[in-house]
């Protein structure tokens, strides 16, 4: 495994647990600020609306687990396949399970950190 | 437009109109070898189960439009957002409408071809 691959692993894991610790600073952080996200049901959305979804969703927990199907790198862009695995828990509300694979785009900032720029999430609610 | 971002978009066109044909010869060439389709609710899948399941489409109308929102060229790879309207109409039967957005990833081949090789399609069906 290469510099870049690890650096990319550290992220998806830097990312996980930020996420699960409602740090939203730090995901911002770990993203572009042209990022576009991509999920099915509505148009793509960027950086302002995940922080507003984020700082709305503060007081839910969110647990989960992820399994990296492929890294490529190419030079200072790399594409990422992941599988994702979390349940979200509303306060006062019943858990729901939601899994699935997304495809990546990142890019290696002129200070050398890797950033994601492009995300779309296919995940699905388990019943 | 340079020359590899039009020739993405003579790709765009080609896989429609190949699709709108029936013709699963033009599209199958229109992807690397190890191309991956990730779709929502199943595994990601390569280009024999895409084969298979366009060989038991081929009596499927499929009339579309797509509105190309971004091509991002970094040497002989590029990413690809597309927002993608079709209508498919099975023989005898309604027809569905599916609306969404996709990103791809692309690679340009030692022949100086670009071809799709990974795919996710976040398209759904429109009530």
């Amino acid at each position: 495994m290469n510099e870049d691959e690890r650096a990319i692993r550290e992220l998806v894991d830097r990312w996980q647990n930020a996420t699960r610790a409602g740090d939203v600073a730090t995901v911002l952080d770990l993203m572009t600020d042209d990022a576009i996200f991509m999920v099915p049901g509505r148009p793509p959305f960027g950086k302002e609306a995940f922080k507003n979804a984020s700082q709305q969703m503060k007081d839910v927990r969110i647990e989960g687990t992820n399994e990296i199907q492929e890294i490529h790198v190419l030079g200072d862009w790399a594409y990422l396949r992941n599988h994702i695995d979390i349940t979200v828990t509303p306060p006062g509300a019943d858990s729901v399970r939601r899994s699935g694979y997304t495809l990546t785009i990142l890019s290696k900032g002129s200070d050398g950190r890797w950033r994601l720029t492009r995300d779309a999430n296919l995940l699905t609610t388990q019943k």
